[in-house]
């Protein structure tokens, strides 16, 4: 597991306490590529300027697409209070989506998704996910603290166990992903094929979980492109 | 381990987001006793009153000495932030620590007690512990948030240490990979792709790496049929 490896995105977060914490956890535990999605300006500003502000809070990056602030990453993890919610992803549980995580950051980056206070992740930005992970929390009250989700999620990630197996297979990054998704849309499309399947953000989510890797990923393209040109031309 | 026999004690706490934070974590994962010793006065009402107040801030039990918030207590566990200090106490890693922890609370009560926000445990605090625990942050940026180290210290007691992980997802049987294998092969063709990707053999070892699911194979077909019956009709 290589730390430097792993990004966290927030998406829209709205208090700058929060963010604060959240950046206060990934110093201890030795994270330091921090992204904001649609976060609150002024709690931003508020929570960079604060006296305890840390370095990772000085460098961490803004976006207004949660696509732009996973450019580059080939496993994207949203995370999730839900257990029972109807989900269209596999979700797993913190020890052992950490171990799935750790493995592949021995290799290559991946990014950890935390949603905003009240709502948590949205199904669009979920789209975007490999899977989920869910905090084993009790059914009951199972809403967690962001910086405390943020604390917990990290330590299960540098906390020590038996060695992980690495990843073999080199993963496609994020971007891959979508352009594949966007090839796959358009074709449908041109085929005249309307299906409840069909939305921008099933496609997505199949993608993900299909999860080609880096070679698969480019192959699969060339063939959408070309069926997608007879498809236009005809 | 028995959570309800575990108290949390929370010496000379002073900001009320910190004490409330400490409860919500505990009620997230399922300790309900909370005591606090030499509390601010004023943070302990403000966070009692905080509209998220879970019940366990409500049945909290205010001290104004140390001892007398560890009455039936037969293990006392000090947490530190402290690698190097010199300390007159065993100091144990959370994960070595949690583990004797979750074994006496299988059969008798103990207290985990966190020190002040801004010094931590004192030496006459720690003079009450059998041992000390410490949270595995980096030794640059040690000192952790006190409702954050709640929360990790409380999730390493709880946290499944075995292996599970059943795949949820239906497989796609043999002979509905042939049948994509065989579609994703006519719409190439019949799409004028010609490469060297494209022979059976190599379509199907594509498909097998893919492997979707049940679901998942049955919407590529769906897909793959349309495509191709455009295709085919131009």
């Amino acid at each position: 597991m290589i730390p430097s490896r792993l990004r966290i995105v927030l998406v829209s977060p709205r208090n700058p306490l929060n963010i604060g914490a959240a950046a206060r956890a990934m110093s201890n535990f030795g994270f330091f590529d921090l992204h904001l999605v649609n976060a609150y300006d002024v709690a931003f500003r508020e929570a960079r300027s604060a006296v305890n502000a840390a370095a990772v809070l000085q460098n961490a990056r803004e976006h207004s697409s949660l696509a732009s602030a996973l450019d580059g990453c080939s496993l994207v993890v949203g995370t999730t209070a839900a257990a029972h919610r109807q989900l269209q992803h596999p979700l797993r549980r913190l020890e052992a989506g950490g171990r799935l995580l750790r493995a592949h950051l021995a290799s290559a980056p991946a990014a950890l998704l935390f949603g905003s206070e009240k709502f948590g992740l949205g199904n669009d930005d979920m789209s975007y996910c490999h899977w989920l992970l869910r905090i084993p929390s009790r059914p009951e009250h199972p809403s967690m603290n962001l910086g405390q989700a943020v604390a917990v999620s990290l330590y299960e990630l540098i906390r020590q166990s038996r060695a992980p197996q690495p990843e073999t297979r080199r993963p496609a990054p994020a971007e891959d992903l979508d352009r594949l998704s966007a090839l796959l849309e358009q074709a449908l499309l041109a085929s005249g094929y309307a299906h409840a399947n069909s939305t921008p953000a099933k496609i997505r989510r199949l993608i993900r979980r299909l999860n080609p890797g880096l070679h698969d990923a480019e192959v699969l393209q060339g063939m959408l492109r070309q069926i997608l040109w007879k498809l236009s031309g005809s």
